[in-house]
C-alpha cells in the first residue's frame, strides 16, 4: 500500500499543496496522493480534527493520513505520529488528531527522527519540511515506532463529544456543512436507549430522529443520524444553518423526559 | 484501466468527498482517482450533467465517471449506471446524465445488486455507500450489465439542447463559466448550413460567430463556437456575464433572415 | 518517471480541469497528475509565474508542469517548452515561466510538432488541444527538442526580482497568501551581508528579520525569510494584508544605513 492523504488550511491558490505534494514525491514516487480538503478554515485546528475523523473511515488499511493546520509552527509544539492500528497519522501535536487519540487502540510518537524531514528544515513550513516526508517514508514501510519517542501526553482538545446532563444529554454544533447542515457532537451511540426524546436546539423542538429528509415536508427542519453517525439537524429542501440562524458552537440538547411547565 | 473520475456539488470543506474516495479504495486500491469537479451548485443536477458532458469526452475508453448530485437521497429515487459503449456513468437517476442518454449507443441499468454496495448503506450519502463502491467494481472489470435490470425510463432534463423556431433557432444559457462566458444550448451541428445569421441575447445582437477571440476589438461582445462545440458568447478580454448582466436561462436566438421592421 | 503537475487559472467549477486531464490520459494512462492550483487569479500570468516557482522545486527529477494561463489564446502567441535541466515546463510563452527562464540551465522550444497535439485544435482551448498531449508525451520519454525550433527570445516579465536602491534594496510584494503573508520580491540571496537592516513598507518599519513568527507577541508585524526563501512581511496569529492594508505590488524597502532625521 502507498496511500497518502492530505489535509490542510493552505488553500488553493498558494505554492504550498504543490510544495507538500513534490517534498512526498521526491520521497516516494509511487505514492498515491489523495486530497482530503485544502479549504479547512486557516488555523482552525478544531474543524481539521472533524474532517480527519469524518473522512478518513472508508480508507484501506495501511493508509498514512497527513494533515496540517499549525498554527504554532516555529515554536516548541512537538510533531505527531499516531498510530490507531489500522492508519497511520502524521502533523502536528495541537489537537489535529483528537479524535483517533480517543480510539484506545490509538499509540503516539513525537516525531524527532532526522532521517526522516528533509536535510534543511524551515521554521515556517513543517508541513513541507517534516510532515510531508514521514508521511512518504511511512508510506514505504517505515515503522511508526521510528518516528522517534513514544509519547503519552499528546495535546486533545476539550469538548469533542457530549455529557450527561439534568435529562438527558449536553452537547454541541461542531460542523456546519456545504449544505447547511448542523453536525452534533452527539453520537448514535450516546442516544442507544432513548426513544421518546426532544431534541432542543436554539428556537427549534424536534420529536425523537428522523431515518430520512424524506420524512418531514419540504421547508420543515428535522433531526437525523447522519452519514458519519452523528446527530444532525437539517431542513428539507433547505438551508438549517441560514433558516435557524445557528452558527458551530451553539449547545444542543437531547431530552428524554417530558417537562410540565412551559 | 483504472480510471475513475469523480463530480459532486459537496464542496471542498467537508468530509464527504473524502469519503468517497476512500470508499472507492477500500475496494480498488489500484484505481486512479481524477476529480473534475467538487464546486457543482448544491442540488443542480442541470449544471452537473453540463459538467458530465463537456469534461469527459477525451478521457480513454473503460473510463468510470462517478457523479453525485443527489437532491433526492433516501427517497424512492434509483440508481442508475449508464453504459455509452466508450465510458461508464455510476451515480442518482435524476437527469444527471441526460447529456449521456441522449446518445444513441446508451444503455441503461438500475443499480440495485447488493454485492456492488457496503454492507451498511445509510439513507443520506449513497455517494459514499452505493455509487464509489460500485464504480470501484466496474474499474475491476465488473460488468455493467451486473447492477441490476435493464431500464428505458432514466430520468431526462427537458431543454438541454435547442429548437427550430420561426426564422432560425431559439436555445438558451446553459452555463456561465468563470471567465464570464455564456456558453448557450445550440451547437455547430445545429447551425451547419446558416451562414449570415444574426445571433439575439438581451439587448445584445451579433452578426454571426467568430472562430476566435482576436476577431474584435478588446471589449467587443462577439460569439463563437468554443471549445466543447457550443455557441458561446464572450467579449474580448472581459467578462461577458457581467457586463451584458445575463444570467443562465436566458434566452438566445439565430436568425437566419433579415427583418425588415425595427 | 511520468509525473505532470497542473496549474491553470480555470477554476474548479468548469469543465476544463476535466478536459484537460482527458487528453493527458488519453495519451499516457499511466501518468500521475498532481494538481498544484487551479484557482490562478484569472488571466493573470504574473500569479502563475510565482506559484510555479514556489510550488514545484521538491519535485522528482522529470517531473513535467504544465501550467496555462493563457488570454492570447487564438493569437499569435507561441506554444513553449523550457527545460530546465531538472524539469520540464509546458504551456503558453507570454511570461508564465518567467522564473524559470532566469535560470542559466534554461533551454527554450517553441512548441509547433503537430505529432503532440489534437487532431484537432480548437482556436480558445490550447490547454486541452495542445499543452495537455505534449505534457503527456513527454512524460513517456519523449524528448523537449522535439517539441520544434529551439527560440531564444521568449516572454519574461519585468520586475520578478529586486534592484539595488539609494542605501538598500528596492523590491515589492510579490504575493499575499491565504494567511495574510506578504511575500516580497526580494531573496535571502539578495540580503547577504546586510546585518542591520532596516525594512520598510507602507507606514510600516521592521528592525531587520526573524527567524520564526514566534520571535514577536501576538498581533505585532515582523519580516521572515519565509519558506520559500523570500522576505516576507507577516503578523503574528494575524493576517498582515489586512491589517496593514496593502496590496501586491507595494514597494518594499531594505534600508541598510541609519537615517539620521525623523
Amino acid at each position: 500500500m502507498g496511500v497518502v492523504t492530505l489535509s490542510t488550511d493552505f488553500g488553493t491558490r498558494d505554492p504550498y499543496v504543490g510544495a507538500m505534494k513534490g517534498a512526498i514525491l521526491a520521497v516516494n514516487p509511487d505514492v498515491i496522493l489523495t486530497d482530503l480538503s485544502h479549504d479547512l478554515p486557516p488555523q482552525d485546528v478544531r474543524a481539521g480534527s472533524y474532517l480527519l475523523r469524518h473522512a478518513t473511515s472508508c480508507f484501506p488499511p495501511g493508509t498514512i493520513h497527513l494533515a496540517v493546520v499549525d498554527p504554532g509552527v516555529g515554536s516548541t509544539r512537538r510533531g505527531l505520529v499516531v498510530d490507531d492500528g489500522q492508519h497511520l497519522w502524521v502533523g502536528p501535536d495541537n489537537g489535529l488528531f483528537s479524535h483517533v487519540l480517543a480510539r484506545p487502540s490509538a499509540r503516539t510518537f513525537e516525531l524527532t527522527n532526522p532521517a526522516l524531514r528533509r536535510d534543511v528544515v524551515s521554521a515556517t513550513f513543517h508541513g513541507r519540511d517534516m510532515f510531508a516526508p514521514a508521511a512518504a517514508h511511512f508510506s514505504m514501510g517505515v515503522d511508526p515506532s521510528e518516528a522517534g519517542p513514544s509519547i503519552n501526553d499528546p495535546v486533545r482538545l476539550p469538548d469533542i463529544s457530549c455529557q450527561q446532563a439534568s435529562g438527558g444529554l449536553m452537547g454541541h454544533i461542531q460542523h456546519i456543512d456545504h449544505f447547511g447542515n448542523l453536525v452534533t457532537s452527539i453520537g448514535l451511540q450516546d442516544l442507544a436507549g432513548m426513544e421518546s426524546a426532544t431534541i432542543v436546539v436554539g428556537q427549534t423542538r424536534m420529536a425523537g430522529w428522523s431515518t430520512t429528509y424524506a420524512d418531514v415536508g419540504p421547508g420543515q427542519p428535522l433531526a437525523l443520524i447522519g452519514s458519519g453517525g452523528m446527530l444532525e439537524i437539517s431542513i428539507r429542501d433547505g438551508n438549517a444553518a441560514r433558516q435557524l440562524d445557528l452558527t458551530r458552537g451553539t449547545e444542543v440538547l437531547v431530552q428524554t423526559f417530558c417537562e410540565n411547565s412551559e
